[in-house]
């Protein structure tokens, strides 16, 4: 069980905002701001070069704890600005024949489809989009009769940023390894809500950020790159840390998953990472998916007795970001009446995953996305000051 | 004339360290302490997004503080995570045809080098290494009669990271601008330590960090893209920030510089830099170089007289960064012992410079760089320390 009292006490954002957006980006404890904090006043005090070099084990240290995280190995972890970058380091570098096919599902994020889009008009792909199950997920079957000739790779959101859905990632890794495809799953939703396991995942590139579940600073994210493809998979990009210059005509890429980073990086932000992920692990990561499952399941539940209201939530098992939509008013106005109210709670636009609005009709819809420090009585206010804004 | 106790009394490094190594990553005022941590800490109380939307204002000002500080337009500056990341997104961005060449100077910095050798590799481009003139610094009739059919691009380094060079970086932009050929200038170490306008200069694409003499955080720099180039530029890399989609099979690139950034950043080091640059200015750019010139003159003058040391600066007029060797004395050592007795100096390895350090034959060089913000008795303080070292 969560002490949810001395989670609160090392949550100094609970007591200026009753803030329910996860998804968007969470409160962090106070271990990590110390941690930020920390490590920029040392580099004030001695420098940012010398700050580095006296806190390398604790940087070092980081890799360790995102790797162990999510059962990866250090070598095939790279710290990253955001989780974007990560995933497109990954899918640019992804060496893809002309005329090969894009798999992704139909709750796909905008910012990864625009890359699919890019790509495909650059390199002539084709992106194939794998319809949805009764239930909202990826159908499965379906997946594996798209399966044949040239796919080049299966993309897709393990988590949609909005809809609530949990697609079946690791039977999607089951298929994509049966037929010797890359996979790369866009983990941004789940990392800190729920368990990752790369191995489980049969995922070849995973890609997440620190500032949603795992309640890290803003600008960190990391990717993960199996080990297999550490011989041969070159970044689109490069500079002297990833590719270090060894002759006048050549470079060398690291042999590990950091050829995808640069020389230079925050690492005030990089420490507060390393904070977030083991404050995480503390808690337990079990745990804070059944606390989260919970009082999502609480907030649908309280929203499907007001009436406008409609739940747009998709999947047998609906994760922790609670969407829907009411009848004849404007999300963006709810979102600021509740913040006048005190209730951070956030909105998603038909842009953010096209083709399912598409698919579904859906308006801008709205997000409540509890955390483990959020109270019960915190998601029931919320409700009710929602339904009293709307009568 | 610049108030240094003031600026000391700013600056809480100065009570921990002798700090001369600015062109590695120099001390941060407080204000820019605060801005980071002030930030981080509204973060920590209302959320990253609620943050951001109640801080708009402020963060919109950095992009005005940028501009205003290279004589650019708002929408001609991206802010990116590092200077190497800026100086990518424009290199990788151009479109260069099979053949064309890339001309380039012997003191180009290794992460700009690598980048020319994977795209030569990649798109079967020419690397021209325009010789240097008698004082070391790129010989502007050798460019000129480089300037033949199929230049691709011209990208040099303003200031190289080691050698005390200032590139005529304005001469060059000339060149490029008579023959029509794109212009990518690295900034990196000019930023903060003198003036930079962007029309003056004539460049296309300009790419700056924040954490060495602009004094920023680290983990911040921007991206100069001259207005014409917003018409027509694709990002190697983009996301839903830089390109919304906006419809099923079509996205829109942004029309200004921020096509290059992505949709999540720190705000927090943002709003650091967005302090640095207010600093800066606020004290006078041309002031800062007057100051800068003399400590490092003053080095280089004091430096002379220890035996067995060699100053190994290029250029008519060398800048803030001091680089010299040691007959007989590892570099690493060095620093090292400096460190010790409570210097903060550098060394720069020949695959830094990999082109310069052949044809000089460098070791790996020592560097001190002082700052505004350095007293002048602790650079001759920290070269008696050197030499009483090396006795």
């Amino acid at each position: 069980m969560i002490d949810v009292d001395k989670i609160r006490a090392d949550t100094p954002g609970v007591e200026h905002s009753m803030h329910l957006l996860a998804c968007g980006s969470a409160l962090m404890p106070q271990s990590v701001v110390d941690a930020v904090t920390a490590y920029t006043l040392l580099e004030a005090q001695i420098g940012g070069y010398e700050a580095q070099a006296k806190q390398s084990d604790l940087l070092d240290k980081v890799y360790r704890s995102v790797a162990a995280h999510i059962g990866a190995s250090p070598r095939e972890i790279a710290l990253m600005e955001n989780a974007t970058v990560a995933w497109c380091h990954a899918f640019y570098a992804l060496p893809l024949k002309p005329g090969s096919r894009i798999l992704t599902c139909e709750a796909e994020y905008a910012a990864n489809y625009v890359a699919f889009l890019q790509r495909a008009k650059r390199d002539d792909l084709q992106i194939d989009i794998i319809p949805s199950d009764e239930s909202g997920a990826l159908d499965l079957a379906a997946l594996e009769s798209a399966m044949e000739e040239d796919v080049g790779v299966v993309a897709i959101t393990w988590i949609p940023t909005n809809g609530g859905l949990v697609n079946p990632a690791a039977e999607v890794g089951r298929i994509a390894k049966a037929h010797g495809v890359p996979y790369l799953l866009d983990a941004c939703q789940a990392a800190g809500q729920m368990r990752i396991d790369v191995e489980e995942l049969g995922c070849d590139f995973l890609s997440a950020t620190g500032r949603k579940y795992l309640r890290g600073p803003r600008g960190t994210g990391f990717l993960y790159v199996k080990d297999k493809w550490l011989d041969t998979l070159e970044p689109a990009m490069i500079d002297h840390f990833g590719a270090p210059w060894v002759a006048r005509d050549r470079y060398e890429l690291r042999d590990d998953a950091r050829r995808f980073e640069t020389w230079e990086n925050s690492y005030a932000l990089r420490a507060g990472l390393g904070a977030a992920i083991d404050y995480a692990d503390q808690i337990g990561i079990d745990q804070i998916q059944d606390r989260v499952t919970l009082l999502a399941d609480e907030a649908r539940r309280a929203l499907s007795e007001v009436s406008s209201v409609e739940v747009q939530d998709l999947g047998q098992a609906p994760c922790g970001i609670v969407s829907f939509s009411i009848d004849g008013h404007d999300a963006g106005l709810i979102v600021k009446k509740m913040a006048e109210a005190g209730y951070a709670i956030g909105a998603s636009s038909p842009s953010s995953t096209r083709i399912d609005a598409e698919r579904r009709n859906l308006p801008t819809l709205l997000r409540i996305a509890p955390h483990y420090y959020n109270t019960e009585s915190e998601v029931r206010g919320a409700i009710e000051r929602l339904a009293s804004l709307i009568r």
